[in-house]
């Protein structure tokens, strides 16, 4: 766990796997999330919208472009801050959020790394199909040091990056079955989205289908929402991954029915 | 105008009244906004959830608690900046948002200024009246210096601290009158705030109130929502309001009719 400074008045509560979930949700179902950078030349707090990702080991990801201030800043400082969870209606501060101290790194364009975060990138945010590939365009790794879970009035939580990253000794694998794994579900299994929407997220109807699968969960996406699954516990051996699909699938009509 | 710094790529538009309106609307009308601070003891930018509201002379409020990690960063260093505007529906980068550099200043409870502030936030936030008088909480005004305004994709602006300020002479006047003027409009002419939300913020129909009135404009609330018309120039002699309240009801009755 994360310690707590010295001078900060006692006002956290023990960090739970509750919370952990929370945490892991509100970062991984973001499309968009502010960012804080140091302003270059002045060193100032700058505070920005981005759209978000993430890649395969839980490290939360953005797409930006070169001309914007957030870039030049990173270029010049990596120390970052990301802020998920949006306030929607009612009052903005019963809505949870988290905030994640982060330290970025820009990813190399024609790198394996690259072309894995801009498939999984697209797949999320499929107009960004449009922009992505312009020169100036640039994917920064937005790695977790430890973050502050505000999960409404008076409930504060101190977590780590541990928390926050995904560990499995699967995540390549599974990446590797990744596209051919969605398409799978999305077009042989094309209600298992609704439904895992639905029973596990607690979203309305709509026209859900699958954006993304790793070691700790699903991304479901229909239109402009996008949902997280997380799994009970992460995957280690990716052959699992059609069990655990059809489990949940199970397990939810049975729920239901 | 602010001065585009010299490495910049040649991606700003010439700030014009659309882009200031656009800004100062953004901010004005803004419930909450994401605030940057460098974290105390580490320096690291820092984004957090904020209640905003407005002083008369256009400067951001915010209301926080002392135990809160923003409180003690901006105790530390004055150095903060805010994010307005909400992503909402579809792609998050469409929506407009402004990102105000700003220098923090800790109202001094029981002075007049913490009175005024106190009486505009909580008839912006009705809730916040659980918990304003709490002794740790406290006010701070985020002082603008200047502001970057993005309009979607390309449309980006620099703006300065003048663009964001009130500046009437007629300020403190406006203020004296606020409560008395929003109680008369609300009860004897109810149907104001609504003719003003649809006219000229193009809100739908519901339960409009007038939650704030200064110089350059007027707040309208309903329920979670909140507006903000824009004068086409300020007050500048609190003996006009009435007369402007009654120019803006009587031209949008009759574009209307």
């Amino acid at each position: 766990m994360a310690e707590e400074p010295k001078d900060a008045p006692k006002v956290l509560r023990d960090t739970d796997d509750d919370a952990r979930t929370l945490a892991r949700v509100l970062l991984r179902s973001s499309r968009s999330a502010a960012l804080a950078v140091l302003e270059p030349d002045t060193g100032s707090p700058f505070a920005s919208r981005v759209l978000t990702g993430m890649d395969i080991d839980g490290v939360p990801v953005i797409l930006v472009s070169a001309l914007s201030v957030h870039t030049r800043a990173l270029r010049t400082d990596p120390r970052s801050s990301l802020l998920a969870g949006e306030p929607g209606k009612g009052d903005p501060l019963a809505h949870p959020r988290l905030t994640v101290i982060t330290e970025a790194s820009e990813v190399v364009r024609g790198s394996e790394q690259h072309a894995r975060l801009r498939e999984r990138f697209v797949r999320r945010h499929p107009k960004a199909k449009l922009y992505v590939d312009f020169p100036d365009f640039t994917f920064f790794r937005l790695v977790p040091l430890r973050a502050n879970l505000n999960g409404g009035f008076g409930k504060a939580y101190l977590l780590t990056a541990d928390d926050l990253l995904i560990r499995s000794a699967a995540r390549e694998a599974l990446a590797e079955r990744e596209s051919g794994a969605i398409e799978h579900m999305n077009s042989e299994h094309a209600e298992a989205a609704g439904i895992y929407a639905s029973h596990y997220c607690g979203a309305k109807e709509g026209n859900w289908s699958i954006s993304g699968i790793d070691a700790a969960g699903i991304d479901l996406s229909a239109g402009d929402q996008l949902e997280r699954l997380e799994f009970s516990t992460e995957i280690s051996d990716a052959g699992a991954l059609r069990t655990v699909l059809a489990d949940l699938l199970t397990k939810a009509r049975t729920t239901n029915g």
